[in-house]
């Protein structure tokens, strides 16, 4: 497989499929494991590494869930490619980032990945569009059962499995759901969300993560705790709060059309008149832009075009993934010209399409 | 004739007929005349100006150019709808303000125009499409003689003909071009053709003439000088002057184009993407808008949009148009809104068509 290609496939995560209200993009569970035998990271010698990698590869084509999986060394990858994976939500930018003997190994439709040698020996997680949380536990659940299999894990009675940082001990889940919050963030409740958030130990993150910034109104929001809960709570209460966002994100919805309706009609139309028109897009810009439309197919002020064609626009206009279409490095401006042509392009198929 | 119903027609002068850069719009010229036996203006009494009247409408039915014409007086017509006619052109700011005994007489295409007791007893005005400043130095001189065999001018053998303000003294003749200089703008080099424009006594003015803004880098440029001159060689000048200034809004878009072209595209399709979607328009939003539209027009980077429909949507979307259309006072947002619908509409009809 020419890594390149993934340009062309559309993950199945972002299929729109569960995002009734247009807010929910995905929803992402992930196991922090560890092998028994081996030192943890940063302890991990470059030939424990290696090990790790073979027993893991090993236990894989053993694992049907994984039965159809690609592997990519970090070292064989460029670093556009390794971006690339950052991008697709494949891999964390501290994988891209890192040296040493590393992997990463994902499933064809790439709703299952497992990282290997990142901070943990495996990081396995599970991807699903809308707020499947339950669904996309089960998924990560299965591989992990699917693996252990074949595989020791490092685990304690006490303190359940065991981590490399001591934020994953115990479940070692972390759940996440991405999620579309424009009128929170116009009517300027988002600080107060996200105290809220904060206060009852869910995090809330940016686009990629850990240490990454919002981008278009996207936020990240996931468990803190991992420790002294089962994995079915962390899940019920990850889906119980989202509701809860996504009730109050109706209500600044409501509370925006009820004051201002036309400048948000305005905000709305004109968003999506630029897109379909613009010949310089800033990675930024797009995304504030195609936040405005996403808005707009919430609140109904758009018609027939699909949340599964949104999410893939938003995937696709990344600066690795222009690069790797182009197969070249860009400069900055050159990007913002290709990423104008795609979205033109695209939003000419979708309506051929439509 | 009912006044609202102007809104509906098209005035010939927006046609968009020789102007094939898509940069002058239009030319118009008058002249200034004064009724022999009467006193000038502010000395007119309103009696005088109530006889003027008379006497002009009288004169005016034996001509043949205004046989057809209508004729509102200034009392007649409420703020808004005196308002519309300084809109289209078809009287001055100053008149629309004024008191007393005033009126205007125009014929069914709007070409040809006469204002009675504004500064002068009359304002003679031909109005053309494009830069035909010979053909419309003819149409009014053709109106003047036609009325001269029934009225006579005021004039001196030394002086020519005489007016209420010096400075119209001599032939009586405005001759003027609207022009849309984007380019010259974008690149900052309008402040100097402008001081060139003045130092050869020409004027430059906003787009409803003296003491107006310039809206959507449309410019008047007209002569100063009226007198000591000949209304061919006043003529002659104008065109010669505008067609240097044409000369440098082309280099001043090949040079945009040479050093910004993704930029200077960009600029023109978000503008084309922003009409045809937008909720709220203000007015100057609008005609900054329709400028970058019509400079994709003269680049030859938007094709199939007349610049007849150009021409007529700066007109119809003005605040007195759209309240005529509406039968109403309109507060400002709600004209906003008004305005982002007629252009909506307006757009779609035009598609409809090529």
């Amino acid at each position: 497989m020419n890594i390149e290609d993934l340009v062309y496939n559309a993950a199945s995560w972002l299929s729109g499929e569960g995002d009734g209200d247009g807010m929910v993009v995905s929803c992402r569970a992930r196991l922090a494991r560890n092998l028994a035998g081996w030192a943890f990271a940063p302890k991990t010698t470059l030939e424990d590494q290696k090990k790790i990698i073979e027993q893991v590869l090993g236990a894989a084509q053993q694992c049907r869930p994984m039965c159809d999986a690609a592997f990519f060394h970090m070292n064989a990858l460029q670093a556009n490619q390794r971006q690339l994976l950052v991008e697709r939500h494949l891999i964390s930018p501290a994988l891209a980032k890192s040296k040493g003997q590393r992997g990463v190994l994902f499933n064809a439709d790439e709703s299952l990945s497992v990282m290997i040698n990142e901070e943990d020996h495996l990081r396995l997680q599970a991807i699903l569009p809308g707020l499947q949380t339950h669904a996309a536990w089960q998924r990560v659940d299965a591989l992990d059962d699917a693996l252990r299999s074949e595989l020791d894990w490092a685990q304690s009675e006490r303190w359940g499995f065991l981590t490399a940082c001591p934020t994953n001990t115990g479940t070692g889940l972390r759940i996440s759901v991405l999620i579309h919050l424009p009128a929170l963030v116009l009517t300027e409740d988002m600080e107060r969300v996200m105290r809220g958030l904060t206060s009852m130990a869910f995090a809330v993150r940016g686009f990629y993560g850990e240490g990454t910034n919002v981008v278009g109104n996207l936020f990240q929001i996931s468990n803190q705790a991992t420790l002294g809960v089962t994995e079915g709570e962390i899940v019920e209460k990850l889906s119980e709060i989202t509701q809860q966002i996504m009730g109050h994100e109706k209500e600044a919805q409501a509370t925006l059309l009820a004051d201002a309706s036309a400048q948000v009609e305005d905000k709305v139309w004109r968003a999506y008149g630029i897109l379909q028109h613009a010949r310089v897009l800033s990675g930024q810009d797009f995304m504030n832009l195609l936040s405005a439309v996403r808005l707009g197919c919430s609140l109904g002020l758009i018609d027939g075009l699909p949340l599964g064609f949104i999410n893939q626009l938003m995937i696709v206009t990344q600066s690795s993934h222009l690069q790797a279409e182009a197969r070249a490095n860009l400069s900055s401006a050159d990007r913002d010209v290709r990423r104008a042509e795609l979205v033109r392009r695209r939003w000419t198929e979708q309506r051929g399409l439509s």
